[in-house]
């Protein structure tokens, strides 16, 4: 098993529940040294999230796998000390607090710049740490709603709709990640250090990218389209005989295979269809018209015949197809089994980018609460055994 | 205007339309020299995408701010020995071409490296570089539909919903991205360069964390839910007198106080909801009782009340109200305007990461086809302004 990439980058881990751990996650995944920071007896909250797997929860062992476990009371006095010890041993921090919860503690990046001038300090929070609504309590379906995402997602007609996973937490914990990196480069060239600010809110509107350009540029509010797409058609979903498949066709040359797919040369004289930009106007008359032929054979005949000729097409693959689609699942590994202490074999969600050689892989499963304490303490530290049974016993630890 | 976090890093952007170019703005934006690399006369496919501001792509110009645009045609020899030249002289190289197509051209992963073994290959396609299916046509609705995305997107007995953005080519760029930047944190360190692959399919895989949690230990299959979540209740959106409304109460404490602004303190005392679990169980019979009060008021209103005494709620923003917002727009500068040489004034979508010192910033607008061909060429390859010419006339640049 290789080191990976970061190999002796030293990560210090505050975070909770699911962006800043997501975060935290991918830098462990690709090689860096994580120390998961956690409160004394209780650890992060989404331990206590199902679902369970002998009553260990499956939802923090994937978030917090190849991370080192240590309890910490962050606002003792002898808490403070050790955490400083470890911040200036430290290249990164990362936290999810409430902005101005660290800051409270003495222990905000500009306090932690004085200790280690090189220090990396990453947050994620709702809304930032600065501007009007900061203070603001930020959870995933607000960055969602708040960012605009929700508006743009659903039917005509329809409610506005969330995304079915937390992709606001996703989309900021994928933003911190990208904002450490940059400055961990820059930290290795100049020595600097840097905090990185990333909200919910903000990941979210960045991710509309052209659909905040059509109101940019034309003054036209997006709306909820369904599963059709502003610049191209035939893009969508359409009626198979046992449920919905995919077509996306967006030049005219693979418009033209469909048709000789469908055999139906009558849609490809039509002038209503005969660009993109009328195929687009005109979707409404046409996505009938493919559904009679559509209609007419399974998910796996359409996707066979269309794919045969180099039309992208697609099943929507339901979870469980996704775990055992031999692709996603085999060649590109991306369930892995792990057996952890307690839980015994658990399968996780492997790494999404794929090195050539210092690859991103699950090393270790997560850590029990506080199972690190006594190495971590005594050797990254340099805390007698004496010192560190003291401080459990205290409830520092 | 700082230089950024990533000065000094040199990037070869080949990558066209979306994935592939956020991952290059999101460097360009860091401060990375970013050289768009676009085919003679017609370059990057999105510059014929809508929406247009003067004939100029809006869609373009957003993705490609920041970036020095080349041309150069990779099938002829004269064009390939160029592009040698420039990957001797550079950090990074990002793709997003159907896998085998730079591979076709002699100019794949492996002829690079031994050109410049520190070289970080960046790619991002629909299925990734292998894999059985690595050879299809993998579009953004295709990602969210084979990575099962839109199986959970959406309402009970609804059909399969797609996220109102480009969802799969987003994830995918940022993928690529932290990749790319985990690689050059090795490269600096070690010399050496590596591959990185990141596919459309594996990064909406990535992002669906809990939710696949929820199969893999339960053998239950997620399914669409609306706006609920599979953990906590009442998080969700509920009527308003004036549309749809977000209150999220991940707690007993935030349902208790949300039952006092609601003066309804039959509903904390009910056993039906007495804990997160059981209001779980029975949303159901507990989001009409909150739309008795909600409906009544208008969602500022709601968000008003609900704010002023801690518990989490917002309003579901369109996107003209998120580019006009307070926070978003002003204080989070999410929104910046840029003079464009042939545009004018345009408005393109902010940085969402935040440094402190560094700042990730819009320095120059998007380049025209070609722009600073005799700059690049001349400064940074070493060609004479009559070669320069001759290869523009031959159709190489």
């Amino acid at each position: 098993m290789s080191k990976g990439l970061l190999d002796g980058i030293v990560v210090l881990d505050l975070t909770r529940v699911l962006a800043g751990p997501y975060c935290g996650m991918l830098l462990a995944d690709m090689g860096a040294t994580v120390y998961k920071i956690e409160q004394p007896k209780k650890g992060d909250d989404s331990r206590a999230f199902g679902p369970f797997v002998n009553g260990e929860s499956a939802y923090y062992m994937n978030l917090n796998r190849n991370k080192l476990g240590v309890t910490l009371n962050l606002k003792t006095a002898e808490g403070k000390a050790v955490f400083i010890e470890m911040v200036k041993k430290a290249d990164v921090v990362i936290e999810n607090y409430r902005p101005g919860t660290m800051e409270k503690l003495g222990l905000g990046y500009e306090d932690l710049k004085k200790i280690n001038p090189g220090i990396v300090y990453g947050c994620v929070s709702g809304f930032g740490h600065y501007g009007p609504y900061s203070q603001r309590a930020g959870y995933d379906i607000i960055g969602q709603a708040m960012g605009g995402l929700m508006s743009t997602t659903g039917w005509p007609g329809g409610a506005p709709t969330r995304t079915g996973t937390a992709m606001g937490d996703v989309l900021g914990g994928l933003g911190c990640t990208i904002g450490v990196l940059a400055a961990v480069v820059n930290k290795i060239k100049t020595g600097e250090g840097q905090k990185v600010d990333v909200s919910l809110v903000d990941s979210v509107v960045s991710s509309l990218e052209i659909i905040t350009q059509i109101y940019l540029a034309t003054g036209r509010i997006p709306e909820k389209i369904g599963n059709r797409y502003e610049s191209a058609y035939p893009y969508d979903s359409f009626k198979a005989k046992d449920g919905d498949v995919i077509i996306a066709c967006g030049n005219d040359k693979l418009y033209k295979l469909l048709t000789e797919v469908m055999e139906q040369p009558e849609l490809l004289s039509d002038e209503r269809f005969a660009t993109n930009a009328l195929r687009v106007k005109n979707h409404a008359e046409l996505k009938p018209l493919i559904e009679v032929w559509s209609s007419q054979h399974t998910i796996d005949e359409v996707v066979e015949s269309l794919l045969a000729v180099g039309v992208p097409s697609s099943p929507i693959n339901t979870i469980d197809r996704v775990v055992k689609d031999p692709h996603i699942a085999v060649a590109r590994e991306m369930f892995v089994e792990v057996e952890h202490p307690i839980a015994g074999k658990t399968t996780l969600t492997g790494d999404h980018i794929k090195f050539s050689d210092k690859k991103a892989e699950i090393r270790t499963p997560a850590p029990t609460l506080g199972q690190h304490n006594f190495d971590v303490y005594e050797k990254f530290v340099g805390l007698s055994e004496a010192v560190i049974n003291e401080y459990i016993e205290k409830g520092v630890f």
